[in-house]
């Protein structure tokens, strides 16, 4: 990849609003507050980065099962979860200009940024970013609710309904994908750190003894699937927390951390979270979520490793790392060199002209890939042109129809990278496609 | 199907929850107003109704694209939709007991259901079924956010990036799935009504004069993938509206609708909604959202055609439709006899024995068919007891793995419906069960 320059960055962001991978959010009424919308090519890369996680840690393994848990949540669990008393960021007003900050992020805690003013800051009130709403006809009380600030709470209040249902046994995993909100109050970074935003989520539980291998383990295991998804990892690094990084239950946390403009920022924390979690709940709720080995009659609350990824902020990184340009044939091409599996079309369908003759052979073409990848289609303008759309959009594959096709029922696949071409019988297709994949 | 009696619509309830499709949310604290939480069975379910839709609407098609659009939205796209003034629902208040109700269920409007007085009511408000938060740190009239009520309104919002970017024309459609959310006064019947829930829309947008081919397309095309997906069409109808049930922009809306133990109710609407919407945007917006044709040098408001339908009510659907009994060697078996495409699991891999001899053999098979196909495992218990739970969760296919293996290293396929078994070479495996499954 080019280096991780805000010049590289400025040039992504501009290429998703000009290719339709992300708009902002309610854009014709000047757009909002810093949340998105993945458009066309944005939704099948998201979708792509999802589902491939997805497949690693819960299709592919016989030790996970999936879960999808409601987003509107009440406060018992926030108040057990600790998040009511402690999800917060100290604020503080200027009595001056009335402006709002967040003192941690503050240059000079004494001085205005805005209005100069010395000494004007009220005392720091803790603001909790959770969203609130209410449920019911009735706005009171008892009728708050929370948007959830993570998935992951879900997969602990479920703990001992999915063991009492699923036959599975520590050490054995709850996976979730999803949105979460928090009311952050300085957004930023394009959709880096944005107010809604979605998780991919592991919590992992096993015997106590067996909880730091399984740590090593997920670290491992989750670097490698950026890896193996076309990360490059001279980009990427696991970083340990040093102990004053730690949350006071957590006897090891790792990041997954991706070389942005500013610097390592974090896709994913793997965190050792030991008990607390479930102890807490089971506390809170008066109720026992623990384990019974019948094997050795050993009765025990499993530890808990936590592989806890953003799926934004991966789709984002993978757009980062795929950006590359180069010069050909004395100009410039823009190419997104995405893994097969993560880029947002696998295959463009290009009739070279869109003239009568060639309608019937291009739609026998489409259809006897779409049951397979997502394709695009694309009917107009030069070819040369729409070779730098897909290649703007990292399509791994063009299939070329022309003229000859009527004739030799042959079509020409077009490789994203080298640029380099196959001519390749129609009823062989599939079957090189999938040999040129491995999918 | 069995009948849809209310013993059915029980029964279904109850193995939801023993097998783990569906669990009431944050039920360790006594669960909460009607959320529900989709487990280890039901996530799998879920993803399956929608990625048929997915499939259907947007990777076997080249004339609809995707597109995510984010769910916390300002006060402006309500205002313009009209959800701002008229989503509401009329409610009192009995004066005497305190209680409050919606006017249009009450059995007789001037007699409070709960306490008896008798011309106690308040007069009606109306009430507005958006969620409200606040975003920001400062709570305020500018700070105001609603959660989105339906997924629609991102397409009209950005019908014009996507027109700008994806280099499609009317006719052509955007598509969705996500999470919507309304404060439902009288959320009930399970899962069919609750405060947050998942649809799946297309917004397709034609040239005004196809407008009716269109609907009468689309119309067919949404029942028609009911009952390709399995829905038993004596328990399925396409339900044109009346005149007077007609919002006053809509020229047609058809329901699809599903035999509940209630009686007829919606699971998809199609409606031909005119170019309202893009209007009240363009209006309040005060931008332009048409489409230019260049070849006829016209320029127009595309009309919409929107089929929008409930994902989680379909699943419930599916799951209603596919339950079953019947008497097999004097035991009764229950089965769900879904359609693969939607079964959470396609396949189950039953080793015989969980003696060490079969592990090896055991992770072959796995490992030969989990990369296609979405695998449950499930290695102790009698083999009997192992296949009724698989019929219970509607797994089409078991795989056997026995001590015969060893030798001849085949495995037996039984299949859900008929019980039937067939012994398979493990080479011959993965072919044979994509053979009978068509995919």
């Amino acid at each position: 990849m080019a280096e991780p320059t805000y010049e590289l960055f400025d040039k992504v962001v501009n290429l998703c609003k000009r290719r339709g991978f992300v708009f902002p959010s309610a854009e014709i009424y000047g757009g909002f507050r810093s949340t998105y919308d993945y458009g066309p090519v944005g939704v099948l890369l998201l979708r792509n980065v999802k589902d491939a996680w997805w497949r690693s840690m819960v299709q592919l393994r016989h030790d996970v099962v999936g879960l999808d848990a409601s987003i509107l949540s009440p406060p018992a669990v926030w108040e057990a979860s600790g998040h009511l008393a402690n999800f917060t960021d100290p604020l503080v007003d200027c009595k001056e200009c009335k402006e709002r900050f967040r003192l941690d992020k503050l240059d000079d805690p004494e001085t205005c940024p805005n209005c100069g003013a010395k000494g004007s800051f009220t005392e720091a009130r803790q603001f909790n970013l959770m969203f609130k709403t209410h449920a019911g006809p009735v706005e009171g009380k008892g009728a708050e609710v929370y948007l959830r600030p993570e998935t992951a709470q879900g997969m602990f209040l479920n703990f001992k309904n999915i063991l009492e249902t699923s036959r599975k046994k520590p050490p054995f995993g709850i996976a979730q994908i999803g949105k979460s909100f928090r009311n952050e109050i300085t957004p930023g970074n394009f959709v880096f750190r944005t107010r809604e935003f979605e998780q991919m989520e592991l919590e992992f539980f096993v015997p106590p003894a067996e909880a730091d291998q399984w740590y090593e383990y997920w670290c491992k295991a989750r670097y490698d699937w950026y890896v193996e998804h076309g990360m490059p990892e001279d980009k990427l690094r696991l970083r340990a927390h040093d102990a004053d990084e730690l949350s006071h239950y957590s006897s090891g946390t790792s990041d997954v951390e991706f070389l942005f403009p500013w610097g390592w920022d974090e896709l994913e924390g793997i965190a050792n979270r030991g008990d607390y979690d479930l102890t807490q709940h089971a506390t809170h709720a008066d109720t026992k979520l623990e384990y019974f080995d019948q094997g050795s009659g050993e009765r025990y609350v499993p530890h808990v490793i936590e592989p806890a990824a953003g799926a934004t902020r991966t789709a984002m990184a993978f757009l980062m790392a795929a950006y590359d340009e180069e010069i050909v044939n004395e100009e410039q091409r823009t190419v997104l060199r995405f893994h097969p599996r993560i880029a947002p079309y696998t295959v463009a369908v290009l009739p070279l002209s869109k003239k009568d003759e060639l309608v019937g052979v291009s739609d026998e073409v489409l259809g006897l890939l779409q049951p397979h990848y997502m394709c695009d289609f694309d009917v107009t303008q030069a070819i040369g042109r729409r070779y730098r759309r897909q290649d703007e959009i990292g399509t791994p594959y063009c299939v070329t129809i022309d003229f000859d096709t009527l004739d030799d029922r042959a079509v020409t696949i077009r490789e994203r990278d080298s640029m380099e071409q196959e001519r390749v019988p129609i009823e062989a297709l599939r079957d090189r496609l999938g040999e040129r994949l491995g999918f």
